[in-house]
């Protein structure tokens, strides 16, 4: 039991180094870069909230357990910024690396637990999953939308690319990509998206 | 149903504050202090790494739930300072009302949901509700330690504040309270936390 607790607390605090993982988008209220554990218990927040509007039923509790740990690998493979191709294509096997190196610091069950975990949220196949992915694509379009368009005009992106990026929320939830479609056309309506 | 969503979507767009609040510690792998936000995602993690050191066994789902909205009220409340006893004697009253105005953003069920869940966090009487509490007192315990005692010296806490202040951890785990009471001492020795 010992060693066991000491292995998860080197983890625990391990894990600390994701408040300082930065992300492309801002907060709402204050105008610095969100990090990636704000981010995730955003996430996780969302799931409890919103999971009524999920194309299928989901097992909540997993979505949870999904999203709180789905960016611990940026810890080693830093943030990909979701409109950066070159970086997306070796994006998977910068994670799988890091993911083997975090969740194998834990006691095995542990390590076993998370990594299928994470492995399932990647693979975007079931229900839990595909609803997980569908809120991690809607909230930066939401703080983008209330930011003027922030990380989009920094970046250049284009309502194509932003439509193309975001239409998997529909795999999730059809209503949230109904509200995302919504809020896509207001930024574009108000200048702060480019046709 | 839209009506609904809007509700939700509200209230997911104002509980960005969290990021916002500071708390008195600062983060491990960093100089700045910690937001309620990132502090709420890591007691989230200490909890599912963690639970099968409960006293008694925990419904992790309920104690996730707890830990991830425990904090909410301080958007309105701020955070009060662990040491602080002026603070701490109206701190309830204050907490009330923001819980009241924030979960009455949210459709009825996920109001009741919340302020029960809130509730029982604070009154600390079901294993949940303790173990939540062990974690959140377990986690600044474990940064100070590693940050040279640095809420301590910055306050003039001593031993003696810091034992009374977290024993209860006992309440929600006796092993995690063997541990703490391990990283006291080393503190003390260190001369990172006065006698």
């Amino acid at each position: 039991m010992e060693n066991m607790l000491e292995k998860e607390i080197a983890f625990l605090i391990e894990i600390d180094k994701l408040k300082t993982i930065n992300r492309k988008t801002r907060i709402i209220h204050d105008s610095r870069l969100e990090n990636d554990a704000e981010h995730s218990w955003h996430l996780a927040m969302m799931a409890v909230v919103l999971h009524k509007h999920a194309n299928e039923p989901v097992d909540l509790f997993k979505v949870i357990k999904m999203l709180l740990i789905h960016d611990l690998v940026e810890i080693d493979a830093g943030d990909t910024f979701a409109y950066d191709t070159n970086g997306q294509s070796d994006k998977f096997e910068r994670e799988i690396q890091a993911a083997k190196r975090l969740f194998g610091m834990l006691p095995s069950e542990l390590e076993q637990q998370f990594l299928e975990l994470w492995l399932e949220f990647e693979k975007k196949e079931t229900n839990e999953a595909k609803f997980a992915a569908s809120l991690d694509r809607l909230q930066p379009l939401i703080h983008n939308h209330l930011n003027q368009g922030d990380t989009w005009k920094k970046y250049n992106i284009s309502k194509g690319q932003v439509m193309n990026r975001n239409k998997e929320i529909a795999e999730g939830s059809k209503a949230l990509w109904d509200y995302a479609q919504l809020i896509i056309e207001s930024s574009v309506q108000k200048g702060n998206l480019s046709e």
